[in-house]
């Protein structure tokens, strides 16, 4: 079958790679029919992420078909029409039993990282029965593609470790991929005021179009937020950026009493204004989707409450995956939001 | 009357100061039965609160006996014992009524900070009705008087945003007067290990005293909790001395899914290791008490399972109070930690 796969840093390619096989009787085997690339996956290239070794098949966010399943495999059977969740969960250990999939001690994130991923024809899903959702036939692959991360991401790990409420003021530092789910997520909840902070004004449109009320650059953002809240900050911010200024900035938004929720996959450290931050009574979470909530993410995509699909810049077929990663890796140039490939 | 006055950066003087009197109808004048002296004092002293003007009379941990209340407090009357809570809550502004009395709009901590403290023979409480409690007729003031900040500052601020729960290991940074007290309001929960990090043998000494299962200096820590928590690390991790290497210390220690609970007064910024923290969905909270959960504590201390009175290392009358100061700020060598100072 054909792959991409990462030969070290700066250095992937679409090439042959042997065909994955069941190796525990939890396993599955998935046709991939959709996947796509994730701003991960360019920290991986990059040489930032020192668990993926060269060799291994990168991606992390797919849709496909069952061909095979594990014997214990029993709520999902060859034929279904899946979503692969990012994370893989063994359902048993500390973690998987208080609902922190993305701490599975024998799982969590592996597709793309310590064992092949679904930038492939073909890909084995380990600990299946935990990690993978049956598609409603109302829906289509693209529409819950984006659930197997990034849309589980921004709902859990931002809008729900935040506490948006209605009514709120909600910060969203990024208007990345990840800062719109949490956008079009956010607006779930009903709040009074998303303001997205983001420098690419092609991005800032498209917060606007997902529910955003105000997208401003970080020069602008203090008096807005200010003078939005009558002086007391935003009740929740939203870091969906990865760097030390954005979640900073995040920070330094948020009220007493308020929620900061860090999204960013971070290389290096951030300074905590504690003399500014100590007796504030904020609560700052961290965290990587656990997948629980996509069954509901997916009624809400099938009353269309959430439409997720605008993410979606570009469509190649898999055969051109290397041009896809040259489109998204040049997203300033190239507008690309989400590129989608398609195993035809 | 007689008070303690701070008069600028390294200056404080006991000595005649203006007999306080209500200015609001909320306002309650009592007289000081005892006080005691904290460790936000000393910042105060050394310059490192610029809210405190000079000319105010310092303390914020008082008890006493009603003189006058005004027209509107009506469930408190002359000649009740009362406690003040450190914190003044007007008890209707968005904050108080979701309890956050910390963060009250019109008070928060003003006793000794904006206004005239408690170190005094007489002190003007604001919002009384919402910021002082009786003591029930079964208790000293002397096993109450710590419930004005340090215990429910550890138990709320430290135990309660920690989310300490049965069988968990708790880790709490610092021995100090407020370490001690989340030490001793922890073990309310049961947790299977409490290891306490302090430098001092003599407040290790006392921190086993007061329930710490472990009580071992930075060192020794992380070999421990490893050893404790079969790698994972600590469920519940407490900061309660207030500098960045005791913050880093804290959030090291927690392990996945785990809490940060930061309790101390900083100066000064922490480093934050979010390359490290980001997927590990911890949780980090922030804060000052309420004193909303006194009565509950006030039940502990009745039924004997809460006793904080062995945190008096110093008993002096208020008339010696530069005594005790003295006594205090040179902990190191007269072993002080709370030096309790009472008006006869």
């Amino acid at each position: 079958m054909k792959a991409l796969v990462y030969d070290g840093p700066g250095k992937i390619e679409f090439r042959d790679h042997p065909m994955p096989v069941l190796t525990e009787n939890t396993d599955l085997l998935m046709r991939v029919s959709h996947t796509t690339i994730c701003g991960t996956d360019s920290h991986i290239i990059k040489g930032g992420v020192p668990t993926v070794k060269p060799g291994t098949v990168l991606g992390h966010e797919a849709t496909g078909v069952v061909e095979e399943v594990g014997s214990s495999v029993t709520n999902i059977r060859p034929g279904d029409r899946i979503l692969a969740v990012c994370v893989s969960a063994c359902g048993f250990c500390r973690f998987c039993t208080t609902g922190m999939y993305g701490q599975c001690v024998s799982g969590g994130w592996a597709l793309g990282n310590t064992i092949d991923g679904v930038q492939a024809e073909y890909a084995r899903i380990p600990f299946a029965r935990n990690s993978v959702y049956k598609i409603p036939d109302t829906l289509s692959d693209e529409q819950v593609l984006f659930l197997t991360d990034i849309l589980a991401t921004g709902y859990e790990v931002g809008v729900l470790n935040g506490q948006v409420r209605p009514g709120d003021t909600v910060v969203i530092v990024g208007a990345g991929p990840v800062g719109l789910s949490a956008t079009v997520t956010a607006k779930l909840f009903s709040p009074r005021n998303i303001v997205v902070v983001e420098r690419t004004p092609a991005r800032r449109e498209m917060a606007l179009k997902l529910g955003a009320t105000h997208a401003v650059g970080e020069d602008e953002v203090h008096e807005l937020v200010g003078k939005l809240t009558d002086g007391y900050g935003a009740d929740v911010t939203i870091e969906a950026v990865g760097f030390p200024d954005a979640f900073e900035l995040a920070a330094d938004l948020v009220r007493s009493g308020g929620h900061i929720a860090n999204i960013g996959v971070h290389e290096g450290p951030a300074t905590l204004h504690l003399e500014k931050l100590w007796a504030k009574q904020v609560t700052i979470t961290t965290g990587i989707p656990s997948g629980l909530t996509i069954p509901q993410l997916m009624n809400s995509i099938a009353t269309g409450a959430l439409d997720a699909t605008q993410l979606i810049s570009h469509r190649l077929p898999l055969a051109d995956t290397m041009q896809g990663y040259d489109i998204f890796t040049n997203s300033a140039d190239t507008g690309a939001l989400k590129v989608v490939l398609t195993n035809n």
